[in-house]
C-alpha cells in the first residue's frame, strides 16, 4: 500500500444547518478540514496509506481533530500537542445567487506555533511515495515555514515525489515575509505545482502567455518539477458550477472533460479532492490524460458530499470519469 | 369505498441525514417501505380502503413498522407475527452525479417465514376490488412463493382484479428455484402487468420486438391479461430526471406526457406510486389514457416527498395531471 | 439614521423539517412573519432604525414574537400587548412540482382585537423617514382597519411617505365590510402603491389597458401617488422560479432585470422582500431604476434565505443588482 | 377482544425540545393529546380494541392527528371532519422547582362545534365495554355536551359500563352553562367516578367528611354508580413526585402503594394513564385492589414516557405493579 | 421602569448536545454569555430597562451576539463594533460524579482591545439607576481596566449605585498587572461587593475572622461600600446542589433559605442569577431580607434552564422565594 | 505505551433519541459496542494502545465501525473484512422504573463467521501487555469459539497476561455446543477471571460459599488464574444504582467503595468500564486495592457518558476513586 504524507493546518469548521444564515440559528454543525489535510482523508479513502502531519492543542477540540482524521482512516501517529489554540472558521452556506462566507479564526493556532525541529522528518517520511504541502502553510508562520522546507528538503534527499499547491492568500503573511520571499525554495523540492500563470508571474517572476507556456518556463526554472496542473472553475451560481482541469507534462497538457455540477451540496475542498484525485492518478495509472481525467471527477464528486473533505471512493470516482454521471442508484 | 389488498415485506429503511454518507453520520433517519406496502399507502391517500398484508416480527420494530402503515392510514388487521427478523436496509442517499446507495439486510425476515397457509385468503380478500402483488415475494423464500400463489388463486376465484410488477432482482431468489420456474404460475392470475420486453423474454420467453408486439404476446399467453404497462426513466443525475410511462390494453399504447423531475428529494418507491396511481386510474376514470396519466404525474409527484411512500392526494395529483407544474403556494 | 414605522399582524409560522409534509412529521420549526414586518426586518438589515407597530397576546408567545423581532435588529417599543391569541400558520413547503400548502390558523387574534385609539401615532411617527402598510390589516377587522387610518392620517400630516402594498386576500374580510368600502381612504394618504392593473380596477375601478396607463389613472384619482410598482414571476416550479419588478414615476417605467431563481429554499415573504429593497432605494439612491434593481435583487436573495423575513445585507444585494450572480465564496 | 370507546377533544401539544423555554427555541416537539384519547391510545397498548370519537378540522392538521390515534393502534373510524381549527396547546416543560407551564389555544376548535346529532352512537357502542369521558367535554360547548349525553344514554340503554373523570376546570365552562346545571344528568349515566370528595361538595352538593363517606353518599345519590375512584399527589418537585389512589366499592376502599417517581420524565397523561389502568383491572382481574393497583403502577410508569399518552405495555406495568421498580435492563 | 448598565465581554458559548462529550459530536448548541451580560438578561425578564455595554467584532459573530442580547430584552445601543475577535468557550456538560469542563479561547478579543475613551460614559448612564461590573474584566487588559474605571467614576460622580462582584481568576491577569495593583481604585466606586473573606484578603488585605467581620473591614476601607454578598454552595455531585447565600449592611447579616437544587440542568450564570436577583431585591423591597431571598430563589431557579442566563420571571421567582418549590404545572 | 489486544464482536447500536419509545421515533441514534471493544476504547482513552481484533462486514457499514473505533484512538490494522452482515441491537433507553429494553439483531453476522485460521495471532499479540476476552465470543459460533481459543493459547505462549469476563447469556449458545464443554479450555489461559460463584458452579462445577472460597477454588482449578473479580449492582431504579466491586488475589479480598449513581445517563458498558480501569490499575499501580478503587470509580463514572464505552480519562477516573464526586466545573 502506498504511503503519502501531508502537512498543514487543520481547523475546526463550525456552520449553521443547511443553508441558515449564522444571525438565525442556534445549532453549529462540526467538521474539520484543511487544505493538506483533505488531500489526506480522499487518499485515504482511495485505500492509500495516508498520514498527516499537523500540530494541535492539548485540549479537547485537539483530540477530537485527531479523531476526525482518524475516523476517517488517516493516520494521526505523527501529530504534535502542545500549546495554542485550535483554528477555527466559520462557515455560511450559500445557494443560487448568495454567495457562501467564511469568518477566519485561525491566528495563533497551536500549528502556527510550530518549530522548524518539532517534526522528524526522516522518520515520518520513511518509506513514503509522496508528500503534500500548500501555500498556506509557509503563510502563517516563520515556523511553519521552516517546519515544511525542512520535510520537503528531506523527502527530496529520500527521492520522494513533492507535490505543492501554490495557492496564495493575502489576508494570511503577516508575520513579516512575502511570498515572494519564502515560495521559492519551496518550490525548489517540487514534482509537481497546482497554479496558473497569474500566480507563477506574481509569486516567482515566470512568465508566459498562455498555461503551457507558462509551465515550460516554470519547469525550467524549476528543473525537479514534472507536471504543472491547474483547474477552471465557471459559477453561474453557488448551486451550480462547472468545472475542468488540466495538466501539463512538459509536453502535452491533458484537458480534463468539463463536469456540470449541479446541485452543489458543499465546495469547500473540492479543489483539494482534485489534487488528491490526480496524486492518485499518477502514483496509480502511469497515463497522464486518465490522472487528470480522475482528479476532475473526484472534484466533481466532492461537490456532492457535506462536509471539507471527499468520502468518494475509487469505485465512485471510476464511474463517473467512465462518463457515467447518471446517478442511477446503487443496490 | 373500494377496497385494495397488498402483500409482501415492509422494510425498516435507515438512512443519514440529508445527504450525508454512512461514515460521517451519528444518526439515522427511520421510513418503512416494501414495494407492494408503498403502494397501499399510496391510495389510501388517494381515499380507497387499503390493507396491506405481511409477516412481522413479534417485537417492538414489528409493532412499529404496523404503526406506520396505520398512520398513513392503512389497515393492518391481516398481518401476523412471529419469529424472525425485522428486514432492513441502509439508504445513503446521493446528489448529483453521485449515486444513491443501498446496503440490504433482510435475510431470514419474519415476512420470509411466512407459510402457504399463514393467511386466510377469502377473509382478508372479501369485498376486494383489487389485488397487487411483486416480483420481489416469491423471490425472497418458497413459503412467501406458496402464500402469494394462494391469494392470487383466491382473487380469481372471487373475480377480483390482480396487478402484478414481475420486476427481477437477481441478488434474490436465494431457495433454489428460478424465476422461470416460478412467476409463470403467478402471472397467470393477473389482469395488469407492469414488465418489459426484456423481462418478458426472460422470465416467460414471450418475445416481441416492441412493447406493442411484446404486450400482445403476453396477452396471448396469459389470457386473463387485460392491461400492460411500463414506465421509462432518464436519470441526467440523481437530481434530475425524465419519466413517462405507457400502458397498453391489447389495442392501443396510451403514452403519458413526459414529466421533468428537478430537484428529486427522493427517488424510492416513485415506480410504486406509478403503479398506485394507475390502479387508482383503471378504478375511477374508465379512460386509459388518463389512467396513465395520473399514474405518471403521481410518480412524478413521489420524487418530491422524503421516504418510500407517495403522500400526495388525489387533488394534488390532478393538479399536475392537468398541466400546472408551476408549484404555486396554496394557502 | 433613517426611521421607518410599519404596521400589522405579525404570525408564528410552523412548519416541517426540510420538505416533509405535516403527516410524516413529529417536529416543526418557528419562524415568525407577517407581510409588513417582513419589511421592517429587511430595512433593519440594511441599517435603517426599524419599528414594527403590532399587538400581541400577553404571554409566552408574544413574548417569543417581539424576541424575533428584536433579535433582528427592529425595534418592538411601540408594540402593544393584550387579549386575544397567538396569530399562526402552518406551512407546508413544498419542491419541484409539489407547491407549498398554508393552512391559516389567524381567527381572533390579540391584533385583530386592535382598536383604533390603541397606538398613539403621534409618538410612534415621530421623526420617521417612511411608513408602510399592507392591505392584509384593513381586512383582519374593523379595528384594525381604523387604527391603520389613523396612522396613515398622522403620517400624511407629518409629511412622511406612506407606501402601501395593495394585496387582496378574499378569504380574509369577514367582519362586515368589502375592500371597496375600506380600501379608497387608507390608499388616499399613499405615496407609493404596489399592485396591478386587475386589482386597480376591482377595488377602486381605476381602469387602463396597460400598467402604465392604468398606472396613470391610479395617479390622477389618488393626487398623493408619487409610484406605482408592480413584480412579475414566472413560476416554472416550486422550486425554480423567474422574477422581475417594474417602477412607474408617472413619467416612465423602470424595469428591472429578470432573475432566474435556482433553487427556491424560502418563497415566502419575497414580494416583502422587493418592498423593502424598493423603499431602502427610494430613500437612498434618488434614482427610481436603481430603486426598483435593488428591490428585485433583494427580493431574488430572499428566496435563498428560510423564513419569512430577508436577512441578506447590503453589501449582498448591491453585488447581485450590479450583476454578479456567481455565489463565489466570501473569505 | 373488549372494544372500548372514548369521547374527547384531541389537541396538537407543541413543546420546546427538552426543558428550554418558548424564548429560546426555535423548534417545537409535536404530540397530539387529550385526556380521553390519552385513555384510548393506554388501552389499546395494554392489547383492547380502542376507538376514540372526536370531531377534526378537515385539513393536514386534523389528518395529521388521526394518524398520531392509529399510529398507537386507536381506531379513528368514527372520527368525523369538518369546519373550525385544531385545538392546540404550548408546554413549557419545567424541572425542579421550576413549573411546566401550559398556554391553551383551543377556542372555537371543530370539536367544540360538533352537534348532538353528529355522532350515530348505536353504531360506535355497538359491542362495546366500556365508555369513558370527562368533565372537560361538557365544558367546551353545548353542542359537545349534548352529544356527550346522548352517548352516555345510549351506553346505558346498552348496558355499557360507563367512566366519567369529573375533573373540573373553571377557565373552562364559558358558553353560558355552569357544570352544577351539566353535570349530574351526566353522572347519572355513570359505573364509574373519578373524584374527590370538595369536588362531589360543589358540582353536586354531595357531602361527607371523608373520602369513603362522601363515595357513599354518591353512590345514594347515582343508583348507577359502583364505583368511585381517586388518585393522590405529592409534589416534591417538577422532578420528584409521589403517587397512591384509592378506589371504593362502596364497601371497601382499596388503596394502592405510593410510587415514588424520581426523574420525571413528562407529567402530561399520568392521571388518565391511572385511569386507563383501572379500567383494564376492572375488565380484566375481578379484583379491585389489583385494579386500583394496576392503575396506580400504570400512572408512574407514564412518568417516563415523553407525550401525552401511556405507551407501555400490560407485561412493563405488572413489573411494576408487582413490586419490581429496579428497572434492570430487559435484554 | 429602571434602568440598569452592565459593562464586560461576552462569549459565544458552544456546547455538545446533552451530556455528550466534545469527543463524541458533531453538533455545537450555541449560547452567549458574560458574567454581566447575564445579569444584564435576568434583570430585563425582570422588566427592568436593561443596557449591556461591551465591544464585539464587526462580523457575523457580533451581529448574532447582539441580535440574542436583543432577543432577551436587553438593549445593545451603546454597544461598539471593530477588529478583535469573537471571545469563545466549549463547554462539555457533565452530570453526576462527573464535573463539567470548559475550554475557554476568548484572548485577544474584540473586547480585550476596548480603549478608556471607546465609551461615552455620561450618556450610557444618563438616568440609570445602577451599574454593575465583575472582576473578570479588569483581568483582560490594561484598556478594559481603564474604560471600566471611568465607568465606574462617572457613575459615581452621578450617584449611581455601583455593585463589583470581585470574582477572581488567576489565569487571566496576562497583561502585566495584578489585582493587587487594580482592583481597589475599582472598589473604590462600589455600593456593593460580591465576595468573601479569603479574597477580601487576597485582593485588599482586608482581613476577618468571620463573613461579618470581614464584611464591616471592607466597609472601613472602602467608606462607599453599604453592603457585602456572598454566595454559599455544596456539591453533593454534578447534578445535585445545595445553596444559599447572605447579605451584611454594616449592621447586621441577613441568610438566606438553602435551596436543595436537583437535578441541575445548566449550572453557568447561577451566581449571575443571584447578583441580578439581589439587585432586583435591592432596587424594589426596601428589605434586605427579602432582597437575599429574592436572589437565593432567582440563582435556583437558573439551574433549571439552559444556558448562561436566567430566564426566569419575578412572578416564578417569587413563587419559589415564598417556599413553593413543589414545580406543580401552571395552566 | 503499553499494547492491549481484544477479541470480540462489534455491534451497531440504534436508539431513540433521550427515554423515547421505538413506536414514537422517527430517528435513531448511532453508537457501536460490543463488551471487548468496550474495554479497548476505555484503555485507549487511558493512553494505552489498544487493538481489537474482529471480522466486519465488507461495506459501509463495517467501515463505519472502524471509523467508529478509530475515532476513540483504538487500532483497527488486525481487523478483517469479509462476507455476513454487521450485528446489530436496538436500545430503547429507561428511566425511573421503566427498564430499558434491547432488541438483538446478531445473528449470522460477520463476526460469527470468523473460522480458526482468520487471525495471524502471532502477529497480532506481538510485544502485547495484555490479551482480553469475554464469554460473549465463544456462544456465538465454532468458529468463534475457536478462533479465540487460538489467541489465548498463543498469548500464553508469548506470556501475555490473560482476563477473561466468563458471562453467560443462555439465549447465545446456538451452534450446538455448550459453555461446560467450551468455557473450561479457554478460562485455562487465564489470569484473571470476572464472574461470581453462581457461574462457577454452572460453568466449572466449581463451588464455594463464599465469593473468597469460591475463588480460591477456581485458582486450584485454573492454575495460571492469579485474580478474581466481581461486581455488584444494587438497582433503586433505572436512574438510580449503588455500585461496588471486588478483587481476590488468592489470599485478600479488596474491595471498592459503593458508589452512589443518580441520575443514570447510560448504563450499557458499565461493566467494560470496570473491567478496562482494573486492567489500568494492575497494569499500572502495584496495588491491588488501587486497581480495584480505579476499576469501580471509572465504571461509576461510565454511567455518566452516552454511548457504550467509557470516554472518561485516568485524571477524571483518579478524581472519583480519590473521593471527589463533588462534580464541581472545571475550568
Ligand atoms: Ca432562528
Ligand atoms: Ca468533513
Ligand atoms: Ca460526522
Ligand atoms: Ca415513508
Ligand atoms: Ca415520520
Ligand atoms: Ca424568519
Ligand atoms: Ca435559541
Ligand atoms: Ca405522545
Ligand atoms: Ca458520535
Ligand atoms: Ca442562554
Ligand atoms: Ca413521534
Ligand atoms: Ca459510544
Ligand atoms: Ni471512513
Ligand atoms: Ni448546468
Ligand atoms: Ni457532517
Ligand atoms: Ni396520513
Ligand atoms: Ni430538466
Ligand atoms: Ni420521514
Ligand atoms: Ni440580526
Ligand atoms: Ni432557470
Ligand atoms: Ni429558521
Ligand atoms: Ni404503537
Ligand atoms: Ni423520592
Ligand atoms: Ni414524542
Ligand atoms: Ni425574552
Ligand atoms: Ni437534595
Ligand atoms: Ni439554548
Ligand atoms: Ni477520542
Ligand atoms: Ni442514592
Ligand atoms: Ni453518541
Amino acid at each position: 500500500m502506498k504511503k503519502i504524507v501531508t502537512f498543514g493546518e487543520v481547523m475546526l469548521r463550525l456552520s449553521p444547518p443547511g443553508v441558515n444564515r449564522l444571525a438565525q440559528t442556534d445549532t453549529l454543525t462540526m467538521h474539520f478540514g484543511g487544505t493538506e489535510a483533505n488531500v489526506a482523508v480522499s487518499l485515504a479513502q482511495f485505500g492509500l496509506q495516508a498520514h498527516h502531519v499537523t500540530r494541535f492543542p492539548e485540549n479537547g477540540l485537539g483530540r477530537s481533530a485527531a479523531g476526525y482524521l482518524q475516523r476517517h482512516h488517516v493516520s494521526t501517529e505523527f501529530i504534535r500537542y502542545g500549546d495554542g489554540r485550535m483554528g477555527l472558521y466559520f462557515l455560511e452556506m450559500g445557494a443560487g445567487s448568495r454567495a457562501s462566507q467564511i469568518i477566519y479564526d485561525r491566528v495563533d493556532s497551536a500549528f502556527a506555533r510550530i518549530q522548524a525541529n518539532d517534526i522528524d522528518w526522516d522518520t515520518v517520511l520513511d518509506g513514503a511515495d509522496w508528500f503534500h504541502w500548500t501555500g498556506i502553510t509557509p503563510a502563517l508562520s516563520q515556523g511553519a515555514a521552516d517546519c515544511l522546507l525542512a520535510g520537503i528538503q528531506t523527502a527530496n534527499r529520500l527521492n520522494i515525489p513533492v507535490s505543492g499547491d501554490i495557492v496564495y492568500r493575502s489576508n494570511l503573511w503577516q508575520y513579516g515575509k512575502t511570498p515572494q520571499q519564502i515560495m521559492p525554495a519551496l518550490t525548489e523540492g517540487c514534482t509537481l505545482v497546482l497554479g496558473g500563470k497569474v500566480l507563477f508571474s506574481e509569486i516567482y517572476g515566470v512568465v508566459g502567455s498562455t498555461f503551457q507556456e507558462a509551465g515550460r518556463a516554470m519547469i525550467e526554472r524549476f528543473p525537479r518539477l514534472r507536471y504543472i496542473t491547474d483547474t477552471k472553475r465557471n459559477s453561474i451560481s453557488a448551486s451550480h458550477n462547472q468545472l475542468s482541469a488540466k495538466l501539463f507534462d512538459g509536453t502535452t497538457v491533458y484537458k480534463s472533460r468539463v463536469y456540470d455540477v449541479q446541485p452543489i451540496i458543499d465546495r469547500i475542498g473540492t479543489g483539494d479532492a482534485y489534487m488528491a484525485g490526480l496524486i492518485y492518478g499518477l502514483l496509480t495509472f502511469n497515463d497522464p490524460q486518465r490522472a487528470v481525467e480522475f482528479g476532475s471527477a473526484a472534484s466533481a464528486l466532492k461537490h456532492t458530499i457535506p462536509g471539507d473533505v471527499n468520502l468518494a471512493t475509487v469505485a465512485e470516482v471510476e464511474t463517473l470519469e467512465q462518463g457515467d454521471s447518471s446517478g442511477k442508484l446503487k443496490r
